[in-house]
């Protein structure tokens, strides 16, 4: 039987490959996709996931969340994904209807219809999942999986020295969700640095296996751009579809600890944190199976797999 | 035409009395009843709520909202209201059944049915009300008025030497609203201390109207001690019900400023804070009408018309 | 016998007044000077301090101090004092030279040749002062008195809605000053700015008495356009003469409470604001006279004798 | 020509070896032994310090620094180092008489009567020379090399999941030190945690050496303990001597790099970590050498070499 799983996504170039792996898994049966702020605006994400679900074919619902964080103002990721968060390549990205109901609504709702079955990956910041909880407090204990691609388990960030992303835009929403109880699986940006690098030559046999495998290469031209810069790749790294790649296969994740991880809500050098106990220091009981490391061949192989259809 | 109202409360003593001058008023057509975890848990204040609307034989109906402050702890004001919130005085405070659906969602759905036209009362943290507006960021302009207890104008607090305790509970929230467009007005606890003091013939005036004056002044029985005690006040003050008075009639507060107020949510020692501009310093326009002042004689009055029934 | 005083300024152009009046009273033995980075940075108010004394006919030694903050980073105020930070009217400010010994160490030393003798004035950041205990705790409990120039009673401040700018530019040096058991009076800006105003006839009258009375006038002119624009008071008010004042004779605070104070170290509305609890909820021992009100006439006569020599 | 060296110490069990490292060294000449606040109470490190140095016949006088953080209240390592922090074996630790002059001024003087040849090793929280810095800004372009037990290079903590002992005491004054511009290493606690360990068997080696090797292993039995709950290592660590060690000669460090380090001194989870940018996010230029890795058998080797004398 399909794995059930609700995808939350700021739908940029990686989250759209991770949407392809996810959509094209004969494993997995998507109930639906909820849209949050985060790499774009709430609209753009949502019509670059309709566009996305076009390519293959899926009719999954797509409902809008939260159009900003908690709390703070927005930080968008242009710089990594392009202006239209899909490297600038001319794709026709709007005029696509979302399906009716709140992201926020839909979540809750499906959690009660269907107790312990759900998988929730999330590929964006937190902020869907914590009005959620904060609305329902119930569903913490309602999924089966909550599979994140979120933070970094070995302190090394991508937007300050310690803080990734997802959680730097939302820290407060990350930190709800990180305390709720939920079962939680963390796919950190190391992960993705250290074993979900597509080389040049990945790339090219990407793209060689049809059209799926075209779209999901040409979107990553700014992200390639990114990390000769900044990352200092040669290639791509794709955090989100490995995260989507574990949620899919746990033995993807070739090793894990668990832990107690909070987020830094407050401090000046570390606004946004992921927090990982590695020694128990604090004596805290685990929250968190905290990914730190991955099968690059295989993870690559299922990418070659999803797009060759 | 009567005004419509939606009031949102954590409903301890004072909320009851409040509730009591809204339900009892011909002027005032109130909507909804949306409760809120404060004073007290959330289960007590529907349990609170709905046993006062018995009393006032109105069927409003009453909705669960936010069970937790946005992102901190609990913190309860049973030192202010009794173990039970109602004085401790053996009311039969259990088993009464809530409206189904879920107050933030009430919040908006009426909003958007009625554009413009309604008073939005807040009695209790503003934990509801942030959630509504980032569920649905377009009911910021849908208000009529937004009439709050909250915070203190003349920076002098409950809780701490600057903080009330419904900012304080949930200072996060607050923010959220106070920097959300909505047209709001602030009844402070300066107010209620300074202008909204009921001396103990009041209130046995009060209490000689019927069986609701009865109600109304007996549920006070521990805020009198803390008044005593800490308020240095003999008899009582009526935070929330000086706020519905303001609500229903504005000409109850006597003086008011417009400025801009922010909440402090990350002072150690103002976690809290209404910080209001008093002198102009920060050359923001303001978002706040600021009651400072009220008239007693006239907010005495309206309770015991509102008791006498 | 005349009252020992040790002066510790960041010399402004209200400092200057201040040093005046304190150098021309026969009531008063000034035994140092000790300058700290404000209004200006330090050399600037050592040249600052050492023409003012030669107005003043003095040969009272002048330290340099500490050339900035504790902990973070400088702020000035050369939009209050001008960028000389004495009104920009062309006095030759340059050259003079201080005496040796750095002036937290000569605050000590001074402190523990006259235990229970000195009262310390402070018209600035409380750097010095903080370095000064933290090198050597116990001159906490060596002065007769400690009037400070610092905060505001009322929590309405002139850099932000709740700061005054000699505890916004240092809070942590502040806080440790708070918390050291030193016996504290604090003359905040509200008592300046309500009680310590000159309009244009006293400065005219200042004017008239003399040279020294032409010096401390002309200086304000970039005061009287910031009391113009900023305060919105006709002609300016000199919060440090009136401190001074006070530290001569107590009378001349008409109005005030013992009470428990604390310096906002985090906050992000409220950072370097005087926490003052004036209901006591935080049932703390007052550390603290918190003066609220002067008395202008008899101010105003002090500065008119100083002036006439 | 023997290296000119200041050791700054909050004198515990294993500043007590480091000492002995120092002292036994004919490479280095201690000019001066600074004691602050840290593992033990002033005092305390005082008499600890002075009764190591009997044990290796030196007169280096010890001179008595800040006896409390810069601005929060002391944290103690008791638990570490036992109640008299030197293991509670029952040595003579009192009656011995400091230095005068205080610490701070004698690092003040120090540097400026030796510019550029002095090695200034920090063993405790960096109270001193922060003050110093404040005092004398001059002073931290004075020094050869400022080489710090401080912080954890790999962001894994001993008091918190990422905070180290002494920069965790007062990150303030930490923060004030890795922003002053002095040419600073840092040998943090992943550097002893993982090679700077003392294996039971090397312990009975270095007791075999003789009255100073008994000194130096006897007084960990405390730290033993903590090693075995805490750190899960059998035997214990040395992170001042191994500090010391690379102080003396470089070499010992046998991986580092230089990098933009920075200490969070506001967050909740993170208070008092030392923040490295690794991967360059910030853009800022390095300003410390951070060392990555030691080598332990050089170490140990070292170690008895001074015990043997």
């Amino acid at each position: 039987m399909a794995q059930k799983m609700i995808i939350d996504t700021d739908t940029a170039s990686d989250d759209a490959v991770a949407l392809v792996l996810a959509l094209t898994d004969a494993r997995v049966d998507v109930l639906a996709i909820t849209v949050v702020s985060g790499n774009v605006p709430l609209d753009m994400g949502v019509q670059n996931a309709l566009y996305t679900l076009e390519q293959c074919g899926s009719s999954v619902p797509v409902h809008l969340g939260a159009d900003r964080p908690l709390i703070r103002e927005h930080v968008f990721a242009h710089n990594v994904h392009g202006a239209d968060g899909m490297g600038d390549i001319g794709l026709p990205l709007t005029g696509r209807t979302p399906a009716d109901g709140h992201a926020v609504d839909r979540i809750i709702e499906l959690a009660r219809q269907h107790p312990g079955e759900i998988t929730l990956v999330t590929l964006g910041p937190l902020t869907n999942i914590a009005l959620a909880l904060r609305k329902a407090p119930d569903i913490a204990g309602l999924f089966h999986r909550v599979v994140m691609m979120a933070g970094t388990g070995d302190h090394t960030g991508n937007v300050t020295p310690t803080a990734e992303f997802n959680i730097y835009v939302d820290p407060d929403a990350a930190d709800i969700v990180f305390t709720s109880g939920m079962p939680l699986e963390m796919v950190g940006w190391d992960v993705s640095r250290n074993d979900a690098t597509i080389t040049p030559a990945d790339s090219a046999r990407l793209a060689a296996t049809g059209p799926l495998g075209e779209f999901c290469t040409s979107i990553q031209r700014q992200l390639v751009e990114f990390c000769r810069d900044v990352t200092h790749i040669d290639g791509f790294d794709l955090p989100d579809p490995v995260t989507v790649a574990v949620a899919i296969d746990p033995t993807i994740g070739t090793r894990s600890i668990d832990a107690y991880v909070r987020v830094e809500t407050t401090g000046t050098q570390t606004l946004g944190m992921t927090v990982v106990d590695h020694l128990g220091v604090t004596r805290q009981p685990a929250n968190t199976k905290v990914v730190l490391a991955a099968d690059r061949e295989r993870f690559v192989e299922m990418l070659l797999t999803a797009c060759a259809g």
